[in-house]
């Protein structure tokens, strides 16, 4: 069988860098969700370039599966190993490579983890702004397009990737894009593989945008007597342009789990948690301007977090809500949906998603990047209720046309994965087929990262 | 003949929307800068998309090449018809279809140009930077991934096209994108089609992200002894994150053609042109910065355009360069350059073009977006003398080499065409090769605008 001769072969090359052991198969065919254990017959660790070419070359005469691995915190089921394979683990390609201070840009290689890059980058009054939560690797995040909570300022991982290193379906390496900031030469190709979940190739390198540590950093907290009071408060916020770094919504089930988790004392009332970057007068005149507004909608308690350790407590605690939701009901699992609307539309949006879940009798505290008209619901459900699974499977689907018929998106960040992939013809129409098209050119046998995201193979 | 076929039967369809005459065949068939003339068979003028949808559906039956039309004002060759086939001219659909202010976009047919588009938006307080100085059409803006003056601080079409509507090359249509601000939804479609100049199908919608006009705009320019004096500038000013709106260098060359030209009494130095948005005191802070930085390097005569119409004939003097250029050689043809270098190569590059083409005995006065590193060298030549043509394409030929060597690329803006096919594989690589691949999957007859961007068909 093809998998088992490429895992002869992969055997000889990488020795004791290719695991068969349950513990690591297990942990490479898991979820940080609800998707069944789906393992990989094989994960190798690749060091260099050089060995990823060889490990594609040799799936590729086998027509084994090959499944990218960053570190499995994906919420679609995207590093999954459903029809097996062998999965590269990319936590031993973890150099950063240059930086550049005068073009302000970084190359790393994919293993590299957020947290680790702005580590290394903190003395050079440059950061990577892009943060989805988890401490998430970098090819993972350009990968699953990634965004989180500063995109409403900074962009997203399709604005902040200059450049990749891929190896392609055939173990060839290419590179795409260049240092200079834009380029009209020809097809985005990298704009192509940012988002395409590893179906496409598996990125070795990247080049990142930086930006400049700000002068001043504030964040602050807001309270609000309900959901539409803060969503409306935001939308006034971007329409007047103000270039909040972070504003973010947590629902009163949210708070209250976050308060259990983080032995926080936020009052039980919708919040928004900010951020505002710039020079000190700038920073300023921001904070006044949000200030005036969430108050005209009915904002209080606003409270400074000025001091950094302040403002780390703050986001660490919203980085960990997630965690914090999981906790609020004791061996539940959770969905988390990731719609994405227009501005315009997001408190009927918000609004709508909460009546839905109360009317389905669902818990589900919800949260965002409220700034981008993005935020999930986490559907919490016990697995071994199959009722109770069934009928959170169905709401999460009812928000994913909530959020088309609204212009929008059925998501905002997650991607796609294997749990989003039954909307994407409702979304795209011909234009999946057409990325169905593309996919069969550029990996004909279909071994990267099949079952995910395009169409099926007939 | 298939052609021929194809045109009998769109006459049909079209009856005088299809134009055979000889002054419509030469227009669409002529070249803003160097290439001869190759007219087409015929032009269409479609109304509708679904004219469009028809056109296309006749011409792949016939295997008969399709050559999308905007204003012609492309500088590579693009809306050239060198296999010959039909172009298809979209100035007849210029309807804006919806602006939405609450969320901050248009929607938009191909055919609208900027300049229409910028007059209609006037009342809203809302406008669209993307300004390539011609009056392009959005549809050519988006097929040529253009930018401009002022892309330093919006970003280029790439960043400002948030969805599509397109007429595959099997003339089907389909929609990219939505109204949300981001999305992870499959492969960025929109991303792959912005930048590829007719060659994967027809765009006959687009949604167009729009920005608040700012508070307080001024202008202003400043003259420096130099070109590294003034590019040191451009350089400090980027490295310090000042959120230029537009910073464009003239060198001595063309400040004389524009003075010809435009009767302006710029001193003969280079000069950087220069415009700050933002709130009233943003701009103050950010021109006092700038020229302090100005000073250090030994600029002179700054001079503030604060009113409105100062402002209009400062741009308006900037954008009709090109043409100020040509005039100052009266009956020369003119090759335009469009290198893109990273920031920090951007006077080292600057210098070395203007070296080499002092060596090479050629006029070819410098301009650009330096504020992305994006800068045009315009070589003079005269049509007739083929001694002098060779020597202007070796000199530009060495500048691409130069642009590669420092980390750039071939075109910053203008795009591939015929002009720059020959570069590709140079600046891509196997890259190259993939384009070639999704081309041949999204079009396998090769009708879309052949002869252009992507690989010769085998
Ligand atoms: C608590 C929590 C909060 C989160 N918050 C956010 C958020 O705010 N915003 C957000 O966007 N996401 C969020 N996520 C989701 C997750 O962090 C992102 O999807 C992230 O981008 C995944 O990165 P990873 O390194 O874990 O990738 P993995 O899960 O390992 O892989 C993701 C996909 O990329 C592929 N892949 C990985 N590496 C490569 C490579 N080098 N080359 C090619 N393909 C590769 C995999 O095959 C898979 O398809 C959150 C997750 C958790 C658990
Ligand atoms: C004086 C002058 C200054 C310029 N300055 C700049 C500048 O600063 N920045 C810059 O980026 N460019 C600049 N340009 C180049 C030019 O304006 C741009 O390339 C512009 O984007 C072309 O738009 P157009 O409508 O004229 O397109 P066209 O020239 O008509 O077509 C361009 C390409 O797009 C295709 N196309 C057109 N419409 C469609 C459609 N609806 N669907 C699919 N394909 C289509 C054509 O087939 C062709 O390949 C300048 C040109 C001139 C003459």
């Amino acid at each position: 069988m093809g998998i088992q001769d490429a895992i002869g072969e992969l055997s000889s090359l990488l020795g004791q860098r290719l695991s068969r052991s349950k513990s690591d198969l297990e942990l490479h065919g898991a979820s940080e969700t609800h998707f069944p254990l789906t393992p990989p017959d094989a994960v190798a660790f690749p060091k260099t370039t050089e060995d990823v070419a060889q490990i594609v070359e040799i799936c590729a005469r086998h027509r084994c599966p090959v499944i990218g691995f960053g570190t499995g915190t994906s919420l679609e089921g995207q590093s999954q190993a459903p029809e097996g394979g062998v999965t590269v683990d990319f936590q031993h390609m973890n150099q950063i490579l240059e930086v550049s201070q005068g073009d302000m840009f970084v190359r790393v290689q994919p293993g590299v983890t957020r947290e680790a890059l702005n580590e290394e980058l903190r003395a050079t009054g440059l950061f990577f702004p892009v943060d989805p939560g988890a401490n998430a690797s970098l090819g993972g995040m350009a990968s699953t397009r990634a965004s989180g909570t500063t995109a409403v300022r900074y962009g997203t991982m399709r604005d902040n990737v200059l450049g990749l290193e891929v190896v392609t379906a055939k173990g060839e390496v290419l590179r795409t894009g260049t240092r200079a900031r834009k380029s009209s030469s020809g097809y985005d190709l990298t704009g192509l593989l940012v988002g395409s979940e590893g179906t496409l190739g598996l990125i070795t390198e990247l080049t990142l945008r930086l930006h400049g540590i700000p002068e001043a950093t504030s964040a602050a907290v807001c309270a609000f007597e309900d959901v539409p009071q803060a969503v409306e408060t935001v939308i006034a916020t971007i329409q007047m342009g103000v270039p909040m770094a972070r504003i973010e919504l947590m629902d009163v089930d949210s708070v209250r789990a976050v308060n259990a988790y983080a032995g926080s004392d936020l009052v039980e009332k919708p919040h928004l948690l900010l951020e505002f970057h710039g020079s000190e007068s700038a920073v300023a005149e921001q904070a006044e301007i949000f200030g005036d507004l969430a108050q005209d909608f009915g904002g209080s308690g606003f409270q400074w977090a000025a001091k950094p350790e302040d403002r780390t407590a703050l986001w660490s605690m919203r980085h960990n809500a997630y965690h914090a939701i999981l906790a609020s009901r004791p061996g539940a699992r959770c969905l988390v949906t990731d719609i994405c609307v227009p501005i315009s539309r997001l408190a009927e949006a918000v609004e709508a998603c909460r009546a839905d879940l109360q009317s389905s009798d669902i818990e589900g505290p919800i949260l965002g990047h409220v700034g981008d008209g993005n935020f999930h619901a986490c559907l919490l459900f016990d697995e071994a209720n199959a009722e109770e699974r069934a009928r959170v499977l169905e709401a999460s689907e009812r928000l994913v046309d909530l959020a088309l018929s609204m212009g929008g998106t059925a998501t905002g960040e997650h991607g796609i994965g294997i749990g989003k992939r039954r909307y994407m013809e409702r979304e795209h129409g011909a234009g999946w087929a057409m990325m169905g098209a593309i996919k069969t050119a550029l990996d004909p046998d279909n071994i990267m990262n099949p079952g995910k995201l395009v169409p099926p193979r007939n």
